[in-house]
């Protein structure tokens, strides 16, 4: 059993909504790497009476609590205070605590406030965390069976105490056994597609398989033990990827990160020095965008008039609109000097921006050899439909550098 | 007193710190400006006995719950049957929701996978909230002295259902008093700067100031009681927006909402009937992407080539740089028949992905009558850079349209 840890963050800008708690994630993700279970995350603001209640529920059901804010000079900042009450240990004053914070105050030419003199003082018996980044020194404590971490709420400050003071600490504490975490990175099928796809594979039954849906991929996740056998992990991971097939762009694993979809084209363009342009139409300009930094990205074009067809497309929609986009993607190759030309026209302008009418989505890419060509159908908000619409285009050049030629089938 | 409400979110995406918990920041945010006094986050993953306590815990706290999450049709989307258990009400099946899920899929020309029919398993007694924006349907409940409103997970989703379905529902369940919210929404202008302008004047003490800087905008958010005098709310408003000036676009009042830098371009594009094309170098397509949805854009560009000048600029690249932007927007002003041509260029291509380096960016907007431009200079990441240098352009669209003409001295 890992070892079971909570996150409490302290403070009303966190309760009220006026900043995601994104200490709370940032900690969770080092925590879940080291090998503990990170079991809920809590936020409260300034009351003392919620601090203090806070802090015994906690202290009766983990291992370990990660706390974040509170320790700042002002009247709101309570953990200090909520601790010593919640823990009965009377708060006494720290002199090196105090020769810090007025270090931190010389260092750039200011007096110390008086109001910053009450950081100085720590619960009894809990060891002092040194803030080189900051005012508020952390501190650490054991109460009953729980080893409690009490951190500034500042990001900065508490990510340098966190891996410089706090890390090394904990992994000497507890008997850590980090699980494997390996993630396929797919595009253009769904979390519930997914799910019966590898339903029907026999796993062994020390394997999680857990999903996310994020706005731009689904990710399947797969936990493997920490002695888990090594081939059999790249088995078995080899065996899910098979069974969803093309829709896996990348594999991310602990010592292998993987990047996002463009990152993953970046890669493959660059290794193979090539170039592309771009004719945007629902995605306007976001296919560009996405690929800010990546200089293979030789131009892109969005006008509004070639857009689509307004009206009711014909008949033979689909042989019209691709013939459309392969001469303007022949034309733009050859006027860009772009290895690829890749080009997305839609049908049914009118149901652009109507939520609950979907259009339809043709993208050619013109290579040196020939073209590919997909379409597909996308709905929702104007943002859902121009961002699916930027994906798609990519995905497509994304399976033909990874060579999966089946989908390219129409070469001169 | 406000009524209590915590917010719960169900997810190992969330516990696990793969993701920030924004839906409990916005959903946050709408409930402190509905009048609600929001006690407690608390996010937990997909363990069913954790789950149960939860939601004990939180009937026995609060008079409120907004739950987002595990409505989704995987095997570790558990959170209608922990509300069964936890509650004592066994799940049904219902008709109407299984229609809709269908039907959802029906519009997308795919066959609803079978996996997708736990979703229409509803707690007894439960009113179901239709979720015309995914498959997974919402739900609601009173368990002892709570009212528990349980949403998914998937922010789009969670914030339609939210406002469309439950907001109405809980202005007349609960005797809210609001305070009265009003937004400055600045662009161009820090925290600092802002809190600095500001403190200088002299406000009744029932007036809360507070500022949030987000990644498009800082907005300063001055809340008013409940039955503060109308007269006085107004002049407060407008004392503090003339002191911060031009960089404010558009003030948000309860019963006038105000759209974003995009939303207020294009009202007045719109009234006034004109059009616009770009040009984008630093931007790479996101100016483009940023007005989607909006017809005034006749047309965006980028070209890798014309992005900037490479290595150190010459003296007087100041005068270089927007005389050579002055040239491109006449002709595409022209070429593209537009009322508008925006263009931007930025100097020290180099340190365009260098994070510790900033560029500066050239930015000119080409009118019927002449031009206006401004040159900023904007650091930190790639991602950083290229959505700073869309604001600027757009911000200098914006100040041109709501004649701010002390910025735009330069007519021929």
């Amino acid at each position: 059993m890992n070892p079971k840890v909570e996150i409490f963050s302290q403070g009303e800008e966190v309760v009220t909504g006026q900043v995601a708690d994104t200490n709370a994630a940032w900690l969770s993700q080092q925590l879940v790497a080291m090998g503990f279970s990170v079991s809920r995350h809590t936020a409260v603001g300034d009351k003392i009476s919620d601090l203090i209640s806070l802090l015994k529920e906690i202290a009766s059901r983990a291992d370990c609590c990660i706390c974040t804010g509170g320790l700042g000079p002002t009247t709101d900042d309570l953990t200090s205070e909520a601790v010593g009450k919640a823990f009965d240990l009377p708060l006494q004053f720290d002199e090196i605590a105090l020769q810090q914070i007025n270090g931190y105050f010389q260092q750039r030419n200011i007096t110390m406030p008086e109001v910053n003199r009450k950081q100085a003082m720590l619960p009894q018996s809990s060891i002092r965390l040194d803030n080189e980044w900051g005012t508020a020194p952390g501190f650490c404590l054991q109460y009953q069976h729980c080893w409690f971490v009490f951190l500034p709420g500042v990001p900065y400050e508490m990510q340098h105490l966190f891996t410089e003071k706090v890390q090394a600490n904990l992994q000497t504490r507890f008997a850590l056994q980090a699980e494997k975490l390996v993630a396929l990175r797919t595009f253009g099928i769904g979390e519930s597609a997914l799910q019966e796809n590898i339903n029907q594979l026999t796993l062994p039954e020390a394997v999680t398989i857990g999903y996310r849906a994020a706005l731009d991929e689904v990710q399947v996740k797969l936990l493997f033990p920490h002695h888990f056998d090594e081939n059999l992990t790249a088995e078995i991971t080899q065996k899910i990827a098979a069974e969803i097939g093309d829709y896996v762009f990348a594999i991310a694993e602990p010592d292998k990160p993987a990047g996002d979809l463009v990152a993953v084209i970046g890669e493959l363009m660059n290794t193979t020095a090539q170039t592309l342009a771009v004719l945007e139409t629902a995605s306007q300009g976001l296919i560009a965008a996405k690929c800010i930094g990546h200089d293979w990205l030789l131009e892109s074009s969005y006008k509004n008039n070639v857009c689509a067809m307004t009206g009711s497309p014909p008949k033979d929609c689909q042989s019209f609109l691709f013939a459309t986009a392969q001469e303007m993607g022949k034309s733009l190759r050859i006027s860009s000097g772009a290895s690829f030309a890749l080009v997305q026209l839609y049908d049914n302008k009118h149901n652009f921006s109507n939520k609950n009418q979907p259009i339809t989505l043709y993208t050619v890419l013109l290579t040196a050899n020939g073209f590919c060509q997909h379409t597909k159908t996308v709905s929702g908000t104007s943002q859902r439909k121009q961002n699916q619409a930027a994906l798609f285009a990519l995905d497509l050049l994304r399976r033909f550098l990874q060579q999966k030629e089946s989908l390219c089938p129409y070469y001169d």
